[in-house]
């Protein structure tokens, strides 16, 4: 039975256990400096398909699957997926789960749909209304660039603020008993609006809201930065992160730098890879959690992760309209043995 | 603490309590039959406002500020809303509510929307997540129109099948104590897709994923349609809801015409109003079911009413590109006292 803690936080006294993840990528996620962890990589971004649309749906089903199989388990043990993404209507997710016949919760929250669906994902396993469920999501560039900016063809010149949508897809096993990592808290974030209408600095625009629920979270559980071993923001970039840190202090006088890493500026190498500022979509963070995160918790070399998802809430007609980025933040705690 | 009861319902022995709830919508839907039941009517489709995106956000946002005020809280009280939208991106919802400093959990099930962020609501509470929050989804003719098929201004002859989209929202307080309706089981839907390729004819896409949530339901809980005051879809419309009552019959041998009726078939009147097959959207059950439905629960002239929401998961895109229209259905079991 979930607890309220403080004015937003939720904790989960069952300790919903992770039994089994899976993140997959193409060439441009395997030459990066995490490509090792990945558990399977497409040789191109069409991953075999006709359209970007598809070949992103064809990702995200190909995460799931090898999640479910990672926790040894079938399709017909889960009961719930929890899953969304970028595209508009959500249709990487849905046209990609179309076939698997397990009941889906949709969810949006931008980039920070992966820390909304293990948060999801968590309490609704906690609470028993599920037992085994998955938490998903996927991002592509070529489907990215084409919905929220250019076409690929029309070859724009990318600003240096800009970040890199990966081609990727993290998902998830979430489970009431069983061993491996868990989600012992979680905190469903507000909107927060800046007033930023720059759609190529999505970082400026998010880091307010990746600072309130940081500080919202801290505040409610009566814990300091250096109580974790990473607080772990999903896909602010290199300028986002270098605000997010300046904020933390200015705003709540907490100062986060020395525990602070950003999903983004671990996917891939911005000296080599032309990522401008770094990665970003719901598959980056998805696929960093899914990999690399939950392998160095499985082995307990990292304790506590306060993984804060960081969305950007625009779609490309409120940009064409004038309207500023309104921006979210959604935390889980992820707990080694 | 919520329980399981055959392969897909959720049963919630709290019986979550819904404690306030509101309905809006434009002139149009004030001149259907359940005109007289809506909080708040504005007086043309733009609700003064310069885009048909920031008139949905506007609807959607005085639905939760009046929902609110009907359940005698402000907006402080809330611990988190649960809502989402059909426009990209479901700016409807975000652009309408960054104002409020909720919490916000987004939610994607396209015309289901409403079933779903119920059913997620009434489960967060039943375990404690949250202890008041919202439930509540909006839908823009205008703005869906321009979206999904053809600009207003282009004078598109709409096809005998196509339903029309409702300009409305509704929101409902969901909270663990407090006199009113109530929420006592949930069941989340799996994806359907019978092959419907026509986006003019959802209806007919949709009919397959409501057949199988409703008799899963009744499966699960070993329960038959007369159980029921009255078994509702949301928004098959005239077409849908004709082939649902026969597949029904045909695939599980269970016969729910004499208590079904249909969110779409309710709001407008289709003699005189010229919505073809019917009203469809997320708008259309959430102001039917917040309004109308509500209520007669809280009279207790209804006392057991299955809700089940029915989303068609096309985008634009995925339509241009000849994909077929996945579909899923959500329900909650609505109960008077």
């Amino acid at each position: 039975m979930a607890q309220r803690q403080g004015k937003y936080t939720i904790l989960l006294p069952t300790e919903p256990v992770i039994i089994g993840s899976a993140a997959v990528g193409t060439k441009k996620e395997s030459e990066g400096p995490l490509g090792s962890e990945l558990s399977f990589v497409f040789s191109d971004e069409t991953a075999g398909e006709s359209s970007w649309e598809r070949s992103e749906s064809t990702l995200h089903k190909e995460a799931i699957t090898r999640a479910v199989a990672d926790a040894k388990l079938t399709q017909g043990d889960i009961d719930a997926l929890f899953a969304g993404d970028l595209l508009n209507q959500c249709t990487g997710t849905t046209f990609g789960v179309r076939d698997l016949n397990i009941p889906i919760c949709g969810m949006y929250g931008a980039c920070s749909t992966m820390a909304l669906t293990l948060a999801t994902a968590a309490i609704m396993t906690d609470c028993g209304a599920v037992r085994k469920s998955v938490a998903s999501t996927s991002s592509h560039f070529c489907s990215a660039e084409k919905q929220f900016r250019m076409p690929l063809e029309y070859g724009g010149q990318r600003s240096p603020t800009a970040q890199w949508t990966a081609s990727a897809s993290g998902a998830a096993v979430v489970s009431a008993d069983g061993d491996g990592p868990y989600i012992s808290a979680a905190i469903i974030g507000r909107i927060t609006d800046y007033g930023i209408k720059d759609a190529n600095n999505m970082g400026a625009a998010m880091a307010p809201a990746a600072c309130n629920t940081i500080c919202d979270f801290l505040n409610d559980t009566g814990t300091i930065p250096s109580d974790y071993d990473m607080i772990l923001t999903g896909d602010l970039g290199a300028v986002g992160a270098e605000l997010l840190c300046e904020l933390t202090v200015k705003e709540h006088n907490i100062d986060i730098s020395t525990v602070h890493a950003d999903c983004g500026l671990m996917l891939y190498d911005r000296k080599t890879q032309d990522v401008h500022a770094g990665g970003s979509g719901c598959g980056c963070s998805a696929a960093v959690i899914c990999s690399y995160i939950m392998k160095r918790l499985r082995k307990g070399t990292l304790k506590k992760v306060l993984f804060v998802g960081t969305g950007a809430l625009m779609s490309a007609v409120s940009s064409l309209q004038g309207e500023s980025i309104p921006s979210v933040a959604h935390g889980v705690l992820l707990c080694g043995r």
